[in-house]
């Protein structure tokens, strides 16, 4: 008898941590690439993970004074040359429609007809199809603040592709709002960040830094870029989540011009904020472990799963009790919704059944066959302990609230420990070199560097050679005054540097 | 002083239909022209109205057994060209992404480069790019069905668009399955051709004839094509959802094969069905009237609005009231949620928030000043009665839920009078050419025509000639035997006639 894998994801993540990641993928059918080159099919196990993360947030959205609408996919090329640096930034990368019908090719086959006056670029982000649309909308100091959010899909032609950390299309929401003062959209730009930060932490389980970009690591338009910023198993730095003051760039750009109190025609000031199906990505890298994917319970599509265990002859005792340990646990609640439970009755091995459920992340897995029923217990596993444990049934239905409120903190805790264990400060040029040292594609190495630094410009060889980017400036625990690590000089500023994805 | 029109929407539904849509589309601030061509702007009034569309929808196919998942936006030409009719049916009219990338042009501006090895196509529907996902997917009968929806947007190139109806890029939700019967996949077609009119009927208040489209009329590549058609208060038809049995038509095509429980490698068979963001246009012109927007409880982002009316002495007893008020609705229930309840405080003119409201489709607005606190009654209209009327406040509370109920059925009963005061059996063609005569693009006039007939390609040139279509063959009350309208001969098939949108 020839001897499995030791774990479920073969190769584990100390082996091979980008390979382990598309592996986790796909034990968990998560997505998978699609025919069509840089887009992924996000099939239904993912997607319900998706529609979590969306309900979550949208309620936040609209908690915090928020409304959604649906702008146009298309955004005429014109719209995109106004804003010097966001043509820059998004021109090299997009996809273009010029034809608007097929007609026979000649030599067989389709080909493109009906050319476009104007060519019509795919979205790959709306501030200037929205800005357009606002410039109608804005006219006096009353129509303000449009605090807007959009659900849609975007088209960033990415040469190379990995599955929800960076497709070509993906699923996103973008906030765009207009505001009469710079504060007020100061203010929301912080908001959104403090909404992007708790939902991170409190939801995904995942710890973040928050704080602004430097400026060559800033949207392209924007003024100010507020981000979040987790750290990932294999340490690399990962940005989950943006939220931009945009000053009166884009309102220049857009003419968004309105009627002050006061009678003066002013420039508004605007802020757009998103967060991705990256969000998955980050998910499944921060919690999985070599069995597979671990899913925080909050964002769970499936909080418990039964396994009944029976012959023929005790089928109706046990599928009767489980279905009743269903009932039982479904009324119960955890962070204020109903316990999702399922019965898992297919027709498959028990071991092949477990690991099913081991791999896609199901929070807690029950066992119950004649000899449970009979002791009164239940096998109950729980995805971030090693072995299952036998409890009383009355019990399990009395804590399985608690037990998915301490997996989900110990989740947490156990990302915060790892993003604690591997951030250091660096004083000087060697430490620097030392931390970041390329050890190979697949090792394990580095964190999170916090350093003062004097001038990001300077920085850029060094930082290029070692494949390191300067995250954020954090906004909480960072001392102004220190010296410049590659220098020695006095600065005045301290970032976070690490690889990222 | 001037004497304003009689009507808060103008030109009325009688002076001109088409008009008259799009103005109340305006008044109730639910969508607009994008500058990009043929795509709208959804803005939030709207948008609200499609959210509730999808949860209802969204609850109905998951309790049929349907997962969400997400598939790319894009098509490779090459697997348009693959199902015959298929191609024939969408080639017209999509839009062609030939490059990847935007580069200044030497004349100025920007150009497309980065020329793309094979076009792709935005999805005009996704049966091509989602059955070659499949076909991976199934290999055993085991693997059977798939039962997968996916809500997207997708894009037609029209010519001539109207808002909600015809739109370039619209919303939308398309279900794709596969089985392994022709059975299977049948009862598939009708079963979610049912969630359908269970939706029109009882969310939308709109009755709906459930039928099969003629051969003309079929979906491109479906063998049957079930759909729901409405009649609009012009009383032409609108065709709501279609529901698509494909045969095996896309199967053979994208080579959806599986090995069945005999052992034999077989061809699946497969489905497919939609509705779209022209529900709303048919809500739109179901219910409104000549004041605006009137929508069916079941579906309005705001039940009740609660107008306070006071003077600077009043404020604070008048607010502290309707906040009582309010809490005491909102505690209340109607078709098992919370009855959605706003104070609406904007310091403007009571006659323009009234109109505000009224103009929106809130089915019931309140009215509270001091004289109504002192005599413990609330002024109350409801959006399909003409007058309003004060009522205790602790029967209005006690009541409320039946008064949704309530205008909810009666707005369903005034489209189903509509439809049957319209509905009409022609014998003959000359019936047919007077009921269908041409009165000029605004009047009113027709309705629905049942009628036997013979053959469907006959019926063309007189059809053409009209501007009438063969809506469908409906499924019940439908004698077989009859006498063609056209030729007099004996016809053994009856269908529903109509003008359409």
């Amino acid at each position: 008898m020839s001897k499995g894998p030791r774990t479920a994801i073969s190769p584990t993540r100390e082996e091979n941590y980008p390979e382990w990641y598309q592996q986790v993928i796909r034990a968990a059918d998560l997505a998978e690439n699609s025919p069509v080159r840089g887009c992924m099919v996000i099939k239904p196990w993912g997607y319900q993970l998706w529609e979590n993360v969306q309900r979550a947030l949208d309620d936040m959205f609209k908690a915090t004074g928020h409304q959604n609408a649906y702008f146009p996919l298309f955004i005429p090329m014109s719209f995109l040359e106004k804003e010097a640096e966001h043509v820059e930034g998004f021109a090299k990368e997009c996809a273009v429609v010029t034809h608007h019908r097929l007609e026979p090719d000649p030599d067989g086959g389709l080909r493109p007809a009906g050319k476009l006056e104007e060519p019509l670029i795919v979205r790959p982000t709306s501030e200037t199809i929205i800005g357009a649309t606002y410039a109608k909308w804005v006219q006096s100091y009353r129509d303000l603040p449009i605090l807007i959010n959009q659900w849609a899909n975007v088209v960033r032609w990415e040469m190379r592709t990995r599955m929800f950390l960076r497709t070509a299309e993906f699923l996103w929401q973008e906030g765009h709002t207009v505001h009469a003062t710079a504060e007020e959209a100061i203010e929301e730009t912080e908001k959104m960040v403090e909404v992007y930060r708790d939902f991170a932490e409190n939801w995904m389980a995942m710890p973040v830094i928050v704080g602004s970009k430097t400026p060559l690591e800033r949207f392209p338009g924007a003024v100010e870029t507020l981000s979040i910023e987790a750290m990932m198993q294999d340490r690399k730095a990962l940005q989950a989540g943006t939220s931009h003051f945009l000053g009166q760039n884009f309102s220049k750009a857009q003419e968004i011009k309105f009627q002050s109190e006061s009678g003066d025609i002013e420039y508004a000031w605007t802020t757009s904020w998103g967060v991705s199906t990256r969000l998955l990505g980050a998910l499944i890298m921060t919690h999985s472990d070599d069995d597979g994917l671990v899913l925080p319970p909050r964002l769970a599509p499936m909080h418990v799963v039964i396994q009944p265990i029976y012959k023929d002859d005790s089928r109706a005792e046990v599928m009767e009790y489980v279905q009743s340990l269903r009932d039982e646990l479904a009324a119960q609640t955890y962070a204020n919704a109903p316990i999702r439970v399922t019965i898992d009755d297919r027709d498959i091995r028990g071991g092949e059944k477990k690991w099913y459920h081991v791999k896609r992340g199901v929070p807690i897995r029950l066992e119950v066959g004649p000899k449970d029923i009979a002791a009164g217990t239940v096998f109950c596993g729980i995805r971030n302990q090693p072995k299952s444990v036998g409890i009383e049934r009355a019990e399990l239905v009395a804590t399985i609230s608690d037990k998915l409120a301490t997996l989900q903190q110990e989740l947490f805790d156990a990302a915060l420990k790892l993003r604690e264990d591997n951030t250091v400060e660096l004083k000087s040029e060697a430490e620097f070199r030392d931390f970041f040292a390329d050890k190979g594609d697949t090792a394990i190495t580095g964190g999170f560097a916090w350093c003062h630094y004097c001038d990001e410009d300077s920085l850029q060889p060094l930082l290029k050679e070692l494949k390191v980017t300067i995250r954020c400036v954090p906004q909480t625990n960072n001392e102004a005054e220190g010296t410049c690590f590659l220098t020695g000089k006095p600065a005045s500023q301290r970032a976070v540097f690490a690889k990222a994805y």
